[in-house]
């Protein structure tokens, strides 16, 4: 029923003609249709809330890109909003928590499961708008923050460059750590689950501060999470993806998840020569080199398709930079469009 | 005649009866003492330049701690100082350039080498100041930023979540990162070997930032002027300290450093099985294992060392975070102190 459905075949492992393309962040300040709805709200809060825009914001890139897939815009923190802890994205500065977790009660204190991911309804319903107005052209990506990630704002409030409160609750608190890991897991997969239900034909699961720990942290407070995620999502592909987890690729591997996501660091040859050719990957062009010249976009574009051969889902190996030339976007995307595996 | 030589022992391979151990950062807010000279002045960036202020804290943690060795309290910025792009610290945010790097009349108007280093007598003396103080209790540690983390600030003016724009510029104008990375480079040695003139017994490169590369951009834009550091230090043992660059790790171990400094995601065991146990390393507890209890403590640490097995210095895999618990601290010098190779 969807018209490209390239990404979903690649998923699937069958033979295909070129990898597919989507770009993490494709929806956000690198296009000027963004640019103009974001600066006539009051905030970024706002448009994940409202659910026509946040629909509107999800098409464009797949309007103005040709992109092989949309990703519905949102943020991975309305978890914790929904769990009880609300948050604020203050401007150049990033999010914020006025209320932060580290005791006992305060985790007791949250919601969880379907009582607590019921309530971001704007998110389902800009999961149906979305779906009725992109009218089956390319599958519509949904996602979650990682039970790590999400409690690294939780504990911290806000980002920081070492994480040391959240990672020192791993040491210092480790079975309260584990609560709160137990509940945001059970949150997370009704959210991904009721997603599923609106409509969405893949997840990925974002763990973006994986790369603060280490493999033994990482085996102890987020595999056993991620796995249980992995195995309660049946009814469409999942992603994962732990930025900056090199320590833990073998851990991440045997997640079964469907995909594997790739930040930067990680050699595709090296990759493949570790882990095989069958593995379905998505990465992982460094998002600076969009700030080169085209003529070595497309160089270390098509280094990147010939390494990792084949089951690739092109992607840069972290979010589009909001001050990155459009036109360096739509060089890529082209590109990789008009590639054909030997 | 440094009567506690464990660490210059160490490095040179001979058979010691534990692994010497000092911390980074360990001149600073965990000890009462620092924190009330500094909250005696107007600012970091006048400890730094007073040189009795500095020799005194960098005394500090030998007396209080016990560690075998004192590193000189300073701060990698004074290289872009000296080259013409002072620098100011602003609390709780961090390093701030007032005016930055962008064009090449920009890196034109810098001065360079021993010109540009020679600038910096507040360092040398305290250096100076220090030796004698310290009486060959033990070694002293005189350090530098690696070319690549100061062009960072450089480039940026501040720190960044990404340094997107300091590696856009490597992208996009790749010869002029090269000319800025050897100024630098010749900065960084002329500094080095004032610093060893002045005294000090070891030194170590710090390149805070080099995570943020991969392999081929570390290879190009990194090892070469790594390698020229390496090789003009010919005086004093050289440790490299690649904070992140798991993906550089051959490269690094080719330079011929004296000590390969590893953070905290880098598993010792596989270290060993892959770059042999004959090389020094350095490291790399993590800091927020420090957060947790004496027993976890002492149990990661004697883990660590059983795992590097010999030529080891024992350090965090990063700097101390400066609200870590003093007795904690305390705790796993006295470990390590008593601790006893089979």
């Amino acid at each position: 029923m969807i018209q490209n459905d390239l990404l979903l075949r690649t998923i699937r492992k069958e033979k295909v003609e070129r990898p597919p393309i989507w770009l993490m962040r494709q929806a956000g300040r690198i296009l000027p249709e963004y640019r103009a709805i974001r600066s006539s709200l009051s905030g970024f809060v706002e448009l994940v809330t409202t659910p026509h825009l946040a629909a509107e914001v999800t098409i464009q890139p797949v309007d103005r890109l040709g992109v092989d897939a949309a990703i519905i815009f949102s943020d991975i923190l309305v978890i914790p909003e929904c769990m009880g802890l609300p948050y604020e994205l203050i401007e150049k500065k990033g999010p914020y928590f006025p209320r932060t977790i580290s005791s006992a009660a305060d985790i007791s204190a949250l919601e969880q499961g379907e009582v607590a991911a019921e309530k971001l309804d704007y998110v389902f319903k800009a999961i149906e708008i979305t779906k009725k107005s992109l009218n089956d052209r390319v599958p519509l990506i949904g996602f979650s923050g990682a039970p790590w990630t999400l409690l690294c704002y939780m504990i911290e409030g806000q980002g920081s460059k070492t994480f040391s409160k959240a990672k020192g609750f791993l040491y210092k608190e480790t079975k309260l750590a584990h609560q709160l890991l137990q509940k945001l897991t059970d949150t997370i997969i009704a959210y991904l689950k009721l997603k599923i239900k609106a409509g969405v034909d893949v997840v990925q699961v974002f763990d973006s501060w994986a790369g603060m720990l280490d493999k033994q942290l990482y085996r102890t407070f987020c595999i056993p999470y991620l796995k249980q995620i992995v195995d309660a999502i049946q009814d469409v592909p999942v992603i994962a993806f732990s930025k900056g987890a090199f320590f833990s690729l073998e851990d991440i591997t045997e997640l079964d998840a469907d995909v594997i996501g790739l930040d930067w660091t990680i050699d595709p040859s090296e990759f493949r020569s570790r882990f095989g050719k069958e593995c379905v990957v998505q990465g992982n062009l460094d998002p600076c080199a969009l700030y080169g010249s085209k003529h070595n976009i497309e160089a270390k574009a098509e280094n990147l398709i010939k390494s990792f051969e084949a089951h690739h889902i092109f992607n840069l190996g972290h979010g589009v930079y909001p001050d990155t030339p459009l036109d360096n976007v739509k060089h890529l995307v082209n590109f990789v469009k008009q590639y054909k595996y030997q």
